[in-house]
């Protein structure tokens, strides 16, 4: 078996200039408000419904990005985005903005980091100057496609995660000094363990990340130790007390875990196991991580954000719920 | 303005190997079924549902594809694949198949290409010596999702196309003499000239395959003339007139242009315009196109599929249908 299968190193060391993040009012008066680019008072944004709030949230991150690293939209090579409603429609219609080539992506709620992937490949290869990576997510239409309108007031399972509402966009460049840099990284695989509770996503997802994680401390030559901070992303608290278990079996001990979903809520019975959703790990990287790598505090962290291949027709029809999990290393060696 | 926008060069001439295509009844007896690898008569596969047996065609697809290149599953780098259905549920099925990384992509009609060029990057970047890039579609399924169920027998207006029940794999590899290469490829824009009816997806797609055919003239310096064939995937029979039309106000005459959606099927009352759908121009280019390239009948070819970005809830919410096509130039000097 070839070890290093599944993962990439990037040697042009792709930099990532500049994040923003935009969240919504329960994410703003949550413990990591103060470090978010933008938030939200209303969470519709001064739209009519909530799917059109999610592409505007979606829209603003990368317009935000973009005006943040003094650039203009022509200016911009590629958008790699992606999200959790039905044909990614945040996505698309967010790009409908942009007259800039796009690239939709599928990957649940490790969107950015397979986004991330493939922005950090396409800098590295030399092609492109300026790629913007981004994802997002939003309570009210996950809920409403995945679960229950929230007019039905249905209560909500002690295993369940609260998706968050939050877009985050990430500009990356070739190498600049100073800045953290996407040195390496590992493509998921899908992995199942027959999860069959659509509340129960930290329990779908952790195999996977304890595959990716693994995959990549093998293909790296490295251990938990190397890393200032191992973060998964989305997989509330009892995902990661599965996924340290699972790590744990292999071997690893990852002491330095957290993960997005534990960091993003206080703590609060309505939240039960945390936040979720695509734009969770997103914003938590790009507002509360990134600048720690960027002012020093942080010289290597891991990023393994994790998807839920969750769908009501799958689920219909009484199939499980596989995971996927992509992994990328962020450096910053000032 | 950089005219090589979006556009990639290919310097190490990623190959396609091989290519697999299977597709239901509907698509065997039209005039191309003799050209498919596989075909079924039951259009169930032998499963309990046609989701199901949308995945397993995408599945079977990738199978064959990896033993008619004489490869074992543990010997392939990369899977990239996606399909039409919410969540990308047939391609995420699939990736469970396989033990091998797996990227999710959403480019609706427009994902075989989308695939392609991630593909062909993996290889040129000489990380990869093996990927899989995989599509498909099944009629039963997208009606059900995108307009009326089957059984309530809704009369099909003139305008319609018939989503093509067909799934293809492509097996890319670093350049082998003698097989058909990517040289080139251009990623879409979104792109939106307000089309609303759900029915009339070639009106919706003509405009994005022009502005990528333009680009994609640009950035190489050609012009039809230099192609032997340039094959739309899958606008139909009015997609394709206004296309032409387009491109004719552009100045230029794409005199060899092809669609896959008016290809695939006999001329039906039934289908109007012709085929669509992710498995349309996937199996086409992978069992009618794809052995003109290799036996040297095609020297240059640019396919160009084409995607709705339809989706029922922004459709519900008066969204126009944006529409976008990403661009391969494959070609074969024997």
């Amino acid at each position: 078996m070839d070890k290093r299968k599944g993962t990439l190193f990037f040697k042009n060391k792709p930099s990532i200039f500049k994040t923003f993040s935009i969240v919504g009012p329960k994410e703003k008066q949550s413990k990591l408000g103060k470090y978010y680019d933008m938030a939200l008072d209303d969470d519709k944004f001064d739209e009519s419904t909530y799917e059109k709030a999610e592409c505007k949230m979606l829209s603003t991150a990368v317009s935000k990005v973009i005006k943040k690293s003094n650039l203009k939209k022509d200016e911009i090579d590629l958008i790699i985005s992606g999200d959790l409603l039905n044909q990614i429609i945040s996505a698309n219609f967010m790009a409908r903005d942009f007259d800039v080539p796009f690239l939709g992506v599928y990957s649940a709620c490790s969107t950015i980091t397979e986004s991330l992937i493939l922005g950090a490949s396409f800098i590295n290869s030399n092609n492109f100057n300026n790629v913007v990576c981004a994802a997002g997510s939003h309570y009210a239409t996950a809920e409403r496609q995945y679960r229950y309108p929230l007019e039905l007031g249905a209560i909500r399972p002690p295993q369940s995660q609260w998706t968050a509402t939050g877009a985050g966009a990430y500009l990356l460049k070739p190498f600049i000094k100073g800045y953290p840099i996407i040195t390496s990284a590992t493509i998921g695989k899908v992995v199942d363990f027959g999860v069959l509770d659509a509340n129960n996503m930290g329990a779908a997802m952790a195999p996977a990340a304890a595959s990716t994680l693994k995959n990549h401390f093998l293909a790296t030559n490295t251990t938990p130790k190397d890393y200032d901070l191992i973060l998964t992303g989305d997989l509330g608290a009892l995902g990661s007390r599965l996924v340290k278990h699972l790590m744990d079996k292999s071997g690893y001990d990852i002491f330095n875990h957290v993960d997005s979903g534990e960091l993003i809520y206080n703590l609060d019975e309505e939240d039960f196991q945390g936040g979720s959703g695509a734009g969770c790990g997103t914003v938590v990287m790009a507002s509360y991580i990134y600048p720690k790598l960027l002012n020093g505090e942080f010289k290597r962290v891991l990023f393994s954000a994790t998807g839920a291949l969750l769908s009501t027709v799958s689920s219909q029809q009484g199939e499980s719920i596989p995971g996927i999990s992509h992994a990328v290393c962020l450096e910053c060696n000032l």
